[in-house]
């Protein structure tokens, strides 16, 4: 804990948590801006996390029996048109294209900021009958929404995503695969990003355009504010009568199929900064880290040295994503360096260890530091890396558990926050829109989600009073 | 070979060819139209093919040191417009975005139509020292060319792609890159789809907008026409001039860096029916083949076969992509289904079988039928795996062997073609673009790339009969 701080250029979270956050995002090399507002280039370092948020995330999906398709990019306006609810969410945030080559569109098409509308046409193509459900279906893509403001992984006007889009003989089965799907979210959330997230049911001003209930899950980032980190949706059947989808059910009858879609985007990246890096850096859980353990080469210019390092490298790259940094820069900017990208362990290995048989280990969550027998350096890395994973989870959920309030009314919420600053506030609501708008004038946090859970605070509305119906999570959010 | 024709409404090659094309791509649910003209879905069937393209090509890429980065899909015509060549190729068949929202874009953006100019504007920003380069880009995206007419994969105003874009420090550097995706791409259609290809360069009248030199690979289709499966191109340092790209060298001199870049498409998928498809279907190389094995019950509802039928599956998934389909289908439809769908290997296990402990296997291309003991069934399907894959590439190189001719005049041309049918013509060529147009208009073959080749036809123009510089293969094309 002695180390002294290595990278001197960024921005401490405490002196302004929105700078300290670009910061992060440019010097480690995630993103880079373009000369299209809103829209950035994802570098190789920042595409590597979200490739291997996409494998973990794909396998996750087809062991649950889903399969991959692609949907075109474009909508016709008439097409987006057909259901009114969904419509009137999304198209005040389209783009538009209006002329292909030379020919000047009649029917202009929108750039996909969702794709119901191309899996409802497409489903009624090719679903007629009981034996055609479920279709589990969903594609790897880029949306776009056309957002005025803009922030790197958070808020883009492209980003990526994958968007699931099932089908289903009942209501019951469609409910079913809404739920399975925010579990596996949640799940990969905790597992794999080690980011503790709260499932819940989004209240109704909050749900998605043409859903009947949207349920997320959200999580609670390092300046207390929460971030919506994945959705899933219940359609029951209005998209279905909106495109004229009907099967043929077993009793020969022609009825309506019930549908669900639900998704994460490369906003959680941003959620792995916000909730594990700090003021060295990027902080990475080991499970989606391109480089989950960095060899630093001290003395490089020594005998046997690059040898040496080389040897180790071989010997992890069989179980772990390893890199060997022989580049010609010092040591001590090499430090710097990997501390900023969150690489989870660094092995530093010079003339004095070789002769010793040993090597250091520093992990970069908590900059512990161990000399570690070469003889033992797989085992060493692996259990590091499975205790970082862990250290990584616990440590954001006391962070969480610490800016968790149960607050009784808005007077109650404003001094919390006031006194403990920005947090998840826990507090009963009568359902009401009017109390949910008001509580948001009144004390700046919005419904996150309603949950289900052992009510804490009583029986009342944390605005009017009145008898409560739902528990709910409100908070500041990104 | 006695074995009767299962499927009876695809319309035969003989009859129609592009009726066979589209009849496969449809019932064998590789794709299904939408209301966008041009734009299809890719359903997944078809998408499992290009996941396997891609699982293997970007493999090679990484061994070959490439890192995958994502550009924005937006390009302002502003950017465009820089390099001169390169906008006016591409400019006529882009789709323009000039809404975004409610405002009214200032200046408008096309949807990528390829990403130079977005890969330049970056490399303007990163690039600076001999230390940053050479950079070694990828991108897996969809691009955007507002064709006129459009068939499914072969020509479709969205297509999947990627694109390989490099920098490097010298052109020696970029010519060898340049030439060695090439080598990748043609390593990858012989191996793994089974193709041969020819790899050439293009004429200066068929080279990308914007590049010094392109390089092609083509193959012969069923039909003696050409199809180009992938092209790779010199830049020389025209981009970096027009986008002031500078870096400082080992001298300390500000000079400009080389650039190349390399493509591949879903057109590869077209590519693979018309090479291999036959009168029943789909026939698909094992190496990316959804289902490599399908396992068909005889008999299901006799006791133990469906018990026996998953045991195999169980033994041959940890080594094969297997499909045991227990559906109520009649074992006749399922033998169909799986032809139309090119699946390499069928096994058929009824109780007959499994008292003699073996089952049948039929393998796809040329419908040979095998009694194979059960305790050597993996063995069986691995070695039927490989033989298929053999097989595919010998019959498409002797088909392509057998469609190429050697020609000294356009008369000669004619009369090949008229005799023959459609096929690749070796032809010498002065060099003079009048020529390669007259070629065309008189014979309808245009010229598809440069080889360099023992010359087989003598040293005149095939035209104007004048010395000739260099050997054209010549064909009609996709």
């Amino acid at each position: 804990m002695a180390e002294k701080k290595l990278v001197e250029d960024i921005t401490s979270m405490e002196e302004d948590f929105a700078k300290w956050y670009t910061d992060i995002v440019k010097k480690a090399e995630l993103i880079e801006y373009t000369s299209v507002k809103g829209c950035m280039v994802i570098r190789p370092y920042g595409y590597a996390i979200w490739e291997n948020i996409q494998r973990i995330l794909d396998k996750r999906f087809k062991e649950t029996g889903h399969e991959n398709v692609c949907m075109p990019m474009f909508i016709p306006e008439s097409l987006l048109q057909k259901e009114k609810d969904h419509v009137k969410g999304f198209a005040p945030e389209v783009a538009w294209v209006t002329r292909g080559g030379d020919e000047v569109l009649e029917d202009r098409l929108c750039v996909r900021p969702t794709s119901e509308v191309l899996f409802c046409e497409h489903y009624a193509n090719i679903v007629h009958s009981y034996r055609d459900l479920p279709k589990l279906y969903n594609q790897w893509v880029s949306v776009v929404r056309w957002e005025k403001t803009t922030r790197p992984f958070l808020r883009s006007r492209e980003f990526l995503w994958q968007e699931g889009h099932t089908i289903h003989a009942t209501a019951d089965e469609a409910i079913e695969e809404t739920e399975k799907m925010l579990g596996v979210y949640a799940d990969f959330c905790e597992k794999s990003l080690a980011m503790p997230v709260i499932k819940g049911k989004k209240t109704e001003s909050d749900k998605f355009a043409g859903a009947e209930a949207t349920y997320a899950i959200e999580a609670l980032m390092h300046d207390g504010k929460a971030l919506q980190a994945g959705t899933s949706h219940y359609f029951g059947d209005g998209f279905a009568r909106a495109f004229d989808i009907m099967y043929t059910n077993k009793e020969n009858k022609k009825v309506y199929p019930y549908q669900s879609s639900w998704g994460v985007t490369t906003r959680l990246i941003g959620a792995i900064i916000m909730t594990h890096g700090d003021d060295n850096g990027l902080v990475l859980p080991p499970a989606v880290a391109p480089i989950q353990a960095v060899i630093i080469p001290i003395a490089m210019h020594k005998e046997g040295v690059l040898e040496k390092c080389r040897e180790l490298k071989t010997l992890l790259e069989g179980e772990f994503r390893v890199k060997l940094d022989d580049s010609d820069n010092s040591a001590g900017w090499k430090f710097a360096e990997y501390e900023m990208k969150g690489v989870p362990v660094r092995i530093e290995l010079g003339p004095k260890d070789i002769e010793a048989d040993q090597c250091v280990t520093v992990t970069r969550h908590n900059r512990e530091k161990e000399l570690v027998p070469l003889s033992n350096i797989v085992e060493s890395v692996r259990s590091k890396l499975a205790a970082v994973q862990n250290g990584l989870f616990e440590k954001a959920l006391k962070n969480r558990e610490k800016r968790s309030y149960k607050c009784g009314t808005t007077d109650e919420i404003n001094s919390v926050l006031a006194e403990k600053g920005d947090g998840f506030i826990k507090a009963m609501w009568c359902g009401d829109e009017k109390c949910e708008d008001e509580v948001k004038e009144k004390t700046g946090v919005g419904s996150r989600c309603i949950i289900t859970e052992e009510n804490p605070v009583g029986n009342s509305c944390v605005c009017c009073g009145k008898p409560a119906k739902h528990l709910v999570v409100w908070a500041k959010a990104y």
